[in-house]
Formats: C-alpha cells, sequence, structure tokens
C-alpha cells in the first residue's frame, strides 16, 4: 500500500500502512542530505508556498530546505495572526494565493482546524505545518522515523510524552501515529496539563513521571509555553522543573537502552536537564535531520511521486 | 510596436500599442503556470531584487513566483518606510543594491514618485510595484488583461470603478490604461473621495452608483482603508457599505454579461457583497492569476524579450 | 599559498598569505557579475544558511547575491537578539541548524565571539558577518580588494580611518588586515570613540583630523550610530559633523590620488559631506560591487575550492 492522498492534514484519519509508506520514502530522501550535491531534481518547476501565519522559524527552515533539496520554487509568506483571525478571510488569503497556481502550499496557523478548512477548498496539496492544539503531523512522522531508526521498529514500544499534553499538537500527532503503528503511549504531566478522558485516546495517564518513565523505551519531554506556568492551577516552572523535568535520576527507571526525545526548542533546566539533553540516549538532534528527509519525502508523496522512491 | 523601454514606472506615458504589446506578450506566459513544470529558462543566471520599503504580501508573492518561473535569480529587501523617508537616503539604499548588479528592481514606496525617481538614477531596469498615491502599473495591465480574456476587447466597453478615486493609484493607473485603449471609464464615489477635477482625466464623475451602473460593461470596486473612513468628511464603514457597497441588487443595472472585479484584498460586506465576490460575475481570482503572467511578460520585455512570445 | 581555513571567524589570525589568496581569488569572481548570466555552478546542491540574529540588510543582500550567483541553494534565518541572547540558546539554535546539513552558515550576532562560538561547535564552514563589537572580516576583505584595485597595492600606504573606532568591528578588521599587508594605519576621533592603547593595534592615533589625513593615500570615514552621539563624553551630532566630517576642504590635506571609502550606510552631512560622498575621489559604491566578489570568494574558499581561481 502507497500514499495516495491529496493532502496531509492529520495522522489520525490515516492507515498505519500509509504511514508506513511515508516513513519507507523518507529512508530514500535522509541519503539526499549527506551528499556533497544536496539536490534531486523531483519538484523542479514546481512551487511551493509555504504560509506562516503563525511565527515558526525552525519548521519553516526545515520545510524549505527540503523543497531546496527537491529542487522546487520555494516562496515564503508570513502574516501576523491578529489580521486574519477570520476564517472567511484566512481563506480569501489562500484562494489568492492558489490562483498563483502554486502545487504545494505548507500552512502554519494558530487555529485548530485551519489546514483541514484550507485543504476542502483549494485544488493544489497542502500540508500543514501544525493548527492551533490540533495536529502536526510532520513533526509526529519524523518522531516515528527516528524511534524507528534507534529501536528498530514502533510496534510493542513503550513511549511516555512528558508535559503540557492538553495543548500540544505534537502529543495529539504523537499519540495517534504511535497508537497506529502499535506502541503503548504514557501520558504525564499536572492534572491541569492533562486534556479530561485522555484514555479515550488509546493511552495510560500518569501524574507522577516516575511511575511514567517505568521501562519505558522511548522518552519525550514536550516544550513548556512559560507563559502558561504559574498561572492558576499550573505549577511555577521552578516546580515543573523539580517534579516533571527529565533528569539523569529519572532515566534509570527506563529501558536500557531507552532514547529520550524533543521537539524542541528546549527549555534547559525546566523540561530536561542539560546533561540529558546533550546525553548519549538523547537523539534530539537525529530528529531534526530526519524532518528534512521526512518532510521531503511528505513533499514528494503529495506532488505525485510513487512511494518507497529510492534515490 | 513593441515594446521598447527600459523601465515600467508608470501607464501614463505609454501609448496604446506598447499596452497592448504587453498583454499580448502575457498570453504566451499564462500557460507557464499551468504546466507541470512552470518554468522557464528566460530570466536564468540574471538577479532580481524586490525592494519593498512599504509592506506588501500579495504584490510581493506575485512577483516572486513570476521571477522564479522565468528562472531568476531573487532577492527580497523590505524596510520600514521611516528610516527612508528622505529621498535622498532612498537614492543611496537603492544605489548600494544597484552596485550589486541587480538586472531588475521591483520597488513599491510609500511616496508617489518613488519608482521615476530611482529609475532616472539607475543603469538597471525597475518596475514600479506601487508608488504612494501615483500609479501601480501592473495592476492596471492585470486588471486589462482580464478584461480582455472576459469580454474580448477593451475599446467600446463602459467601465465603473467605485472607491476612493483620490486616493488609489490602482485607479490612476486604471483609468490611464483603460482610456488609452478605448474605454469610458466612470469614476463612482462620496465627494470627498473624488479628486478634484477628475473629469480632466477623461472620465465621467457618478456620485450615485445606481447611475454610474447603468449598462456598465465592468464593475471595479476599489478596498477601503478603513482607517480613513469615519473620519471628518468620510462616510462610516457602515454608511459607505449601505450607500457603495456592490451588491446583487445593484448588479441587475448593469449589461448582462458584465463583470466584477476588485484589486484585493477584500473587506467583505464594506464595498463589495460576499455573494457578489463569490460570484458567478466575479473574475477577481482570475486577475490574481493573470497578475503573474503580466509580471512574467513585463519582466521578460524589461530585460529585453521581444514581444508577443511564446513558449 | 591558499586558503585552507574551514571556518572565516576573524582577520586577526590570518597570514598575509591567506589574505592575499582570497583577494586574488575574488578577481575572478568579479567578472561574473558582469556578465548577462551572472552564475557559475560552483556550489550547486550546496545549502547555505544566513542566521542574521542581528538586523541586517545591505550584508546579508550581499552574502545572498553571492550565494545565488554562486547557485547555491540559500535559506534565511532572522531573530531578534532577545530571545538568544544567552550563549547556550545560540548554540542549540545553530545546533538545530546543522542538523538539517547546511554547508555553509553565515552568522551576523550582537555578540562580540558568537561566529567563534558557533565555529568551534560545528562541523559545516561558519562565515562570520559581524559580531559585536568585534570583527567583520568580509568587509575588510572587500576593503583591501577595492584599495588594492585603485592603488594598486597595499603596502606602504597610508590609510586614516576616522570615527567611533572603539565601537566598530570594521574598524577593527580593517586595522587587522591592512597592517598584516603593510599599510600604515592612522586612527582618528575623539577620545571617546579611540579605545584606549590603541597603539598597541600598530596604529597611530590622532585627535585632530586635520594632521590624520595629511598626505593619506586612503580616507575611511566610519559610520556614526547616532544615538550614541550627544551622550555623556560624547561630542553631539552637529559637533561630530563640524570638527571629523570629512568635506573638501579637509581632503586637499591628503596625497592627490587619494580615495575615499565608507562601509555605509552613510550619514550624509554627518561623518562626511554630500559632495565628497559623491565625488570623484569615492570608491564607496566600488566597495558595494567588490563584496559581492569577495563573499563569493570566501565561500568558494570555504567549500573547497582552490584559490586564485578564474571562470
Amino acid at each position: 500500500m502507497g500514499f495516495a492522498r491529496k493532502h496531509l492534514v492529520a495522522i489520525e484519519p490515516l492507515a498505519p500502512e500509509e504511514i508506513t509508506a511515508i516513513l519507507d520514502t523518507a529512508e530514500g530522501f535522509l541519503e539526499v542530505s549527506r551528499r556533497e550535491v544536496k539536490k534531486v531534481p523531483t519538484l523542479r518547476g514546481r512551487t511551493v508556498v509555504n504560509c506562516f501565519f503563525e511565527p515558526s522559524t525552525r519548521t519553516r527552515v526545515s520545510f524549505e530546505i527540503a523543497e531546496k533539496r527537491l529542487s522546487a520554487d520555494t516562496v515564503n509568506f508570513s502574516a501576523g495572526g491578529s489580521a486574519l483571525a477570520k476564517g472567511e478571510t484566512l481563506l480569501d488569503t489562500v484562494r489568492n494565493i492558489e490562483a498563483m497556481a502554486p502545487d504545494l502550499l505548507v500552512i502554519r496557523h494558530r487555529a485548530a482546524g485551519a489546514a483541514e478548512f484550507v485543504a476542502r477548498r483549494v485544488r493544489c496539496a497542502v500540508v500543514n505545518a501544525g493548527d492551533g492544539r490540533h495536529e502536526h503531523p510532520t513533526q509526529a512522522l519524523l518522531d516515528l522515523f527516528t524511534i524507528r531508526k534507534h529501536r528498530g521498529r514502533i510496534e510493542g514500544l513503550t513511549v511516555t510524552i512528558v508535559g503540557d499534553i492538553a495543548n500540544s499538537r505534537v502529543a495529539r500527532s504523537d499519540i495517534h501515529a504511535l497508537t497506529k503503528l502499535g506502541a503503548s503511549v504514557r501520558v504525564c504531566g499536572p492534572p491541569t496539563m492533562l486534556p479530561p478522558e485522555v484514555e479515550r485516546l488509546g493511552v495510560e495517564a500518569f501524574h507522577r513521571v516516575e511511575q511514567a518513565l517505568e521501562g519505558a523505551d522511548v522518552v519525550m519531554a514536550l516544550r513548556i509555553q512559560k507563559e502558561r506556568l504559574g498561572r492558576a492551577a499550573f505549577p511555577s516552572i521552578r516546580e515543573y522543573a523539580r517534579v516533571f523535568g527529565i533528569n539523569a535520576r529519572l532515566l534509570e527507571r527506563t529501558a536500557p537502552e531507552a532514547i529520550v526525545m524533543h521537539p524542541g526548542p528546549i527549555n534547559r533546566g525546566v523540561e530536561m536537564a542539560s546533561d540529558v539533553a546533550d546525553g548519549p540516549r538523547s537523539v534530539i538532534l537525529d530528529q531534526v535531520e530526519n524532518g528534512v528527509a521526512v518532510r521531503m519525502a511528505v513533499l514528494y508523496l503529495l506532488a505525485g511521486g510513487k512511494a518507497e522512491w529510492t534515490s
């Protein structure tokens, strides 16, 4: 089974075989970035518009590098969210860009559902680069790619995600992707950071990180939005770091070959101690490297390429 | 007759045959954006610098896509207007860029006359992408291209432009272009939005939109700068929308095949009702599509290409 | 002797032969920007990321044009300095970018030592595009290239630098480069603008510009940071312009063939009179033109090219 969708808006609707097809395709692209001439003619003459309605540097740079290594023509479009708060105006903006005949739109927007909303209304392919608290599918794909690289498989692994699960599109996409491919997912955070009835997502919830990490094969810490901490029912930064920050001592509870992940950017000393982030178990920079290959694969497949391409 | 100018600063000095030469050339480029490989080698190795001293997203993206589909190397330069308020400093900035040997400069600036000022002082070609209230020549060219596509000709048509004529560079450029090619132009707006002695431009002025639309072949609504409304002699937004907003009922007064245009972005419900903007007569998104082809034609011709190029 | 370094972080550690190798290599690239097709395939498939942690338009545009004329894939990354004030976070940002496999990083940062800090920690090549008050090596190289072009040599010339020497990375890099190649360097400014013990850099210090210009072969005025003037021991703008501004009368004291330079952007009427900036002795725009060729040479050499390349 290949990948025959027109858009990549979310992980939730994907079949396990579709996820695997993307990961397999990305294997072939990983090598392109290791060459001296880091470029394949795959998307020559195609136009990709990166529409970042919400600021982002890392994700935009990763997509832009992926696009250029595929030889696409790339145009960046960014806009403050305020002028585009109304869905109707977002639609006008996107229809305007669509009229310029792009082949692919990469969209980041602060509103959950924005990418889906756009994908239903345009002819070109849409890639969701993060929509509010909803999904961030390429992040989940690069996470799974990285886990598979380091642990050889996804199925049967225990993955613990620690942080503000309720507000994290990364967590949502990862939970969908991991459970579809047969991993056991544990989520952990203070009660105010776990969504109500989180178990419905097929995960096990923990309030104590020591328990959540017991025997885990993968530890994933989420970035804490510092502006959320210290308010109302949320702990202070210091309190969060003390109780939920991943440190070397906590890691002793995991499986011996456990890897440590983070979607970046890291608040060192908050969600993760520096010696863990830079330690032998950390695969954080592999995630970033793999992100380029996974995004190349997604763009290639949405532009009509066949799955499991090799260079 | 072809197009042998070095710069495209304004529509006003152009001969009708020059305008037609650009429109004819654009016909050939329209097809490039409909291919799978949307790229011709026309400007390979040429450098285009997009100097946007005034913020713009749509026009910049349209030019950038046009440049990339011509295989030019594109560099974006943007600057807050404040540091460049003095003409002398604008000149230093532009001379600096000129010293880096660009082939084409695309310039947007809030000061009327800025593009002309620059064009007189540099060796490379200059395209005016909007200078204050003066002109926006590529917008007028894409408007005429769109009218010709839909109505088969320009000559003899009646075109009604509704809005803040006095402050609109789009209106000025359109009025010059349309009257040169033999259209009858009507302008309509509250007295404070019509320039004094507007008839000198060869147009007929109306204060009542019902009369202005009577039998019109083309209806063009201008974007209202909301910050101008509600002040002094200007109507409020609600009042403007009620009296001058183009709605389905008003459209009954036009010729049966009348088309509806807008330079974008639209304030839906202000200068135009949503059902009109999205209705069967609207060619607003065609304008955007045609903009890329027209800009490709302008860049191609200024770089030394022959008129009426076909791929 | 060629240029075999991995990074270009500063002029200070370079041997005279290394500087000469870069200048000789740049000669070959000067011609590329004068062709109709301004492009060589030298860096095709290489990725260059321009990391501007401090705003800059001219230097970024110059680098970007140089990169594109070498056929590199270019990605711009800019960030407000505030979020990256801590070295550790700068490192995380740069390591993240590094993981995407760029070949070259061009870095501007407000902190002295930032480029060196990064260069020691990444595998890819690093070019310093200005780090705080420390160095701006490509500016010095383009200055020397320009002097050599106009005066035929560096050795034995007397070069007078006027302005805020203490706070200028341009002055520091120029002083190192000029003295290494055998020029006599004079610096001149009010006492508050000369670093303590400036003579240790191998230059002669003057407080009176008339004396500093006596018989000079090259006059280099630095840009005055207006926000620094008028404070404490610093003169007002008017006072600075009156005492240190380079005007036609002062130029009579120089050698007959003296050239006038400025790194830009110029505060006309402050550090230099307009008739001097635009006069026959001014080579200011040649500096800008040469900047592209010198940056092409640096990028080419750091990417593994051989010195004294000719097209």
